[in-house]
């Protein structure tokens, strides 16, 4: 099969996205797992049009990669410098990548009205931006900014920015749909007259305000599109750019196409996490092939039926872009999906057990009370540990106060003191922590750590809030979240309530207890 | 134009997606909403899997809508049962609906292995299944269930099905890509030629596992499809459903087809977030034109183009759709955006004021530490008027302490006390709350409403926390938003900090003081 380049711009497109903020060091360590997966370019910024990215550019220049190539971003010359003197292509020179793409315009309207400049001046522009570059030796790849829109206002002229760019020594021409409005049906129309008129390698760039951008992205590589550009999860202004961490398995798998990306698809789904992580955005799990939910099953119907055969209702195996198939646990679930789970726990346990039957009940209940534990598998084991007697009470709590006291303009301070007790040893201690959730951990850790010495190996990974009543303001409930491992591990607990500190110390003690249990298993296991 | 026919099943498989669950009560009024809009059909619920949707048909019976017609779903008859001994069938009737969805197989596969019976008996349920429903005054519209998958494996055979729903008497035949796994150009060679063979009104419902959901229905109306299925915020099992949100204005305002939702479009942003919040989950708002960011312009560049020209980067009026053009505050944006709301409030302030440069510098080292004030247009205007020393501090802090306190296995109990001064005149005072948050809330309000007795009529709407370093757990740095209202305006505030009641503190703090330097300016207006 042909091979297709994938071009990546989630440091530079994607950096534009609302809530989304790099930092030199985040978008280094972002470019290093993209070259690992395989990605043919990287862009990494746009020097000049912010300082974090000149910052960047300096320390890459030491950085070597396996595959991927470090790409800068700009526009052609400004219409009154002539090339050599131009701030910008001197900016991109600074850089000393070996390919840059710049961007021109080919839209009429945007020549007369944003440029004020002739049609004929614009094209020169074009072609010695690129030539300028080029005789500086440069790769060239030419982003042709809103060329949809241009296209449908005049084709000719449209038409007549890419043959400027081929002159200019463009390597690859990108059709840009710069404010996402195009259609399926619409591009495909255009995207096939292209075809027909330039006998140059094309690429497509588009943006996702229609909710086609994957659709097109794909649609164009099997038209003849040979790169596509995109950020991870999609990242980018508005409502964002075609997503990789989509497009590359259709592309891949689906079309069969080749890349370098094809021995490591497996990381697919790790890389898109990671950038959610460094972009401090929760991931979208409800993205096709990497989201939690892409391979989750929910309805008592459907989670049978996919036990039995995952072609039923999946339409590639989650392991080749290394997602996991998930059976979820909710009140549609029914008794089947928690046998499921309760079979792993108590081999011998059968369908009609009636701890089953109460264990479904509970369930429902503290679902109707807002826990959830389909990221919570720590405390739903517990659950079923507690439903078979299977677990004793590892500690016990006699109390704990925590004081949070601010005077003035000073910082508040957090003091956590704790009393618990273990086979009727009791310790009493207390710690300060940066809040008081965090004094709490603290002083539990502290009182414990005497009785459990293991415990000084967990380590929190993860802290989240969601407020549940989020119109009843700071008198909401709250479900916290907490990831915790111990290095080989990791497992996940879960409190609800309408104070934050009972809802952390429900997923504290949970995390902690499950732990617990969990070593004491390998360690008998290892007798 | 010719009429397209809007399907919404948000409360029937937008119901099994991950982290979604409806309430009978919650279902009411997303089909009052979805009425009101102009939805033609709302599928409510499968009765007989779920409890809740046999009491969600009871509930409806008795409620008149406008102009939508609430559907019931369920499958074809079991094999083994008469259609008029079929518990599937009689549940549909006692739903007391005009019309019924039932979806039957098209796949060869699932009818061997699944069902277990020839291809031939499957075509005599289906067609007996739709026969009897009619018989029985039903309206019935027939879901082809995995009908890509089954014309790729057998073409006829799928092609029989439909023929077999035609002749039970379907109204509309659709075709439905369950597994998602379908992309747009072999969609569309699909499509086409069951178009040739089949003269009867067709419809699609798409799920979206690989990303094109959205393309491929619009490319389906295009193509002839008179009636389009979906849920409203993409909402439904793995990936989800062809997002009803985005179909209706790319079907109305881009390829102009008519529908009774054309003269309620400007509804659409509203009613999409009116479910999220009913669904209790986050909006996505990078959706497509109902999200928050589909029309939030960040760089500097474009924030500058958009303000000159709309048109030059946004595909529709956000307007349409009843959402709104955002000029988003970030270090990428550059002092004119800054400049944009400073005019707001200071009149004849240019962009060459020194304040002008300290506020754009202060804001990108807050936004550093974790500040966004893109939802927190309260701190940020307060943050204007302190650079322009426009604004004298309306309270001070002497000092407060909250306590926690949780005995054994009893609930843990917040007080907090707290201590101001306004004019050298000091209070001290003190409340309990849900937790420490809300006490320390309701004992500030407390002490100043002697002060400033307008706040009686300030309300907390929103309280968000959102945890910045996920990865310290409990040491984390966390971000709280609040959105407070005096019935006439609302207002977002901000605070960042490790420990959770400072951060609440400095938004509680910047929503109060906000409030009551409107209400000031309300009343000197008015004067």
């Amino acid at each position: 099969m042909p091979a297709i380049v994938f071009y990546d711009t989630t440091l530079r497109d994607g950096a534009q996205g609302e809530g989304v903020f790099f930092s030199p060091e985040d978008k280094l360590r972002i470019a290093e797992k993209l070259d690992a997966l395989g990605i043919d370019y990287i862009e990494g910024g746009w020097p000049g049009s912010n300082p974090k990215d000149i910052e960047f550019f300096k320390k890459i220049k030491d950085h070597s990669f396996k595959h991927a190539k470090i790409t800068a971003f700009g526009s052609t010359r400004r219409a009154d410098n002539p090339p050599e003197k131009d701030r910008i292509l001197q900016n991109l020179l600074e850089t000393q990548t070996e390919v840059v793409t710049i961007f021109g315009k080919s839209w009429d309207l945007h020549v007369r009205e944003v440029l004020r400049i002739t049609p004929e001046e614009n094209l020169q522009i074009i072609e010695d931006s690129l030539a300028f570059l080029r005789s500086r030796g440069k790769k060239v790849i030419y982003d042709a900014e809103h060329f949809f829109d241009g296209y449908k206002s005049d084709p000719d002229y449209a038409l007549a920015t890419l043959k400027a760019a081929i002159r200019g020594g463009a390597e690859t021409l990108v059709l840009c749909d710069t404010n996402g409005g195009v259609l399926p049906m619409e591009f495909l129309e255009i995207f096939r007259r292209v075809r027909e008129e330039i006998q140059h390698p094309l690429g497509v760039h588009i943006h996702n305000d229609s909710g086609v951008a994957d659709a097109i992205s794909v649609m164009a590589v099997q038209e003849g599109a040979v790169q596509v550009q995109g950020t991870f999860n999609g990242y980018g202004e508005r409502c964002g750019n075609a997503n990789l961490s989509v497009l590359i398995p259709n592309i891949l798998l689906k079309l069969g196409y080749d890349s370098p990306v094809r021995p490591n698809l497996s990381r697919l789904t790790s890389t898109s996490r990671f950038i959610s992580e460094l972009t401090n955005l929760q991931h979208n799990e409800r993205q096709p092939y990497v989201g939690g939910s892409a391979f989750a099953h929910k309805a008592g119907t459907h989670a049978d039926a996919v036990q039995k055969n995952p072609a039923t209702l999946e339409h590639i195996s989650p392991e080749l872009v290394g997602n996991q198939r998930r059976i979820l646990l909710s009140d549609q679930a029914g008794r089947s999906t928690i046998l499921h789970k309760a079979v792993d726990l108590i081999p011998d346990v059968t369908k009609d057990d009636p701890r089953i039957k109460k264990l479904t009940e509970d369930l429902k209940q503290l679902e109707y009370l807002g826990y959830q534990f389909e990221a919570a598998e720590g405390s739903f084991e517990l659950l079923i540990k507690k439903a078979f007697a299977l677990y004793g009470k590892v500690f016990s709590l006699n109390g704990f106060r925590i004081i949070v006291e601010k005077n003035g303009d000073g910082p508040a301070r957090s003091e956590a003191t704790i009393k618990v007790s273990v086979d009727g040893v009791e310790e009493h201690t207390a710690a300060d922590g940066e809040g008081p959730v965090n004094a709490l951990d603290m002083a539990l850790r502290k009182a414990l750590l005497r009785f459990f010495p293991e415990i000084k190996g967990f380590k929190l990974i993860d802290y989240k809030v969601r407020v549940l009543e989020e119109t009843k303001g700071t008198a909401a409930k709250v479900r916290v979240l907490i990831e915790t491992t111990d290095g080989n591990e990791h497992w996940g607990t879960v409190g609800v309530s309408e104070n934050i500190i009972e809802a952390s110390w429900q997923a504290l003690v949970d995390s902690i207890e499950y732990g617990i249990l969990k070593q004491r298993q390998r360690q008998e296991q290892e007798k």
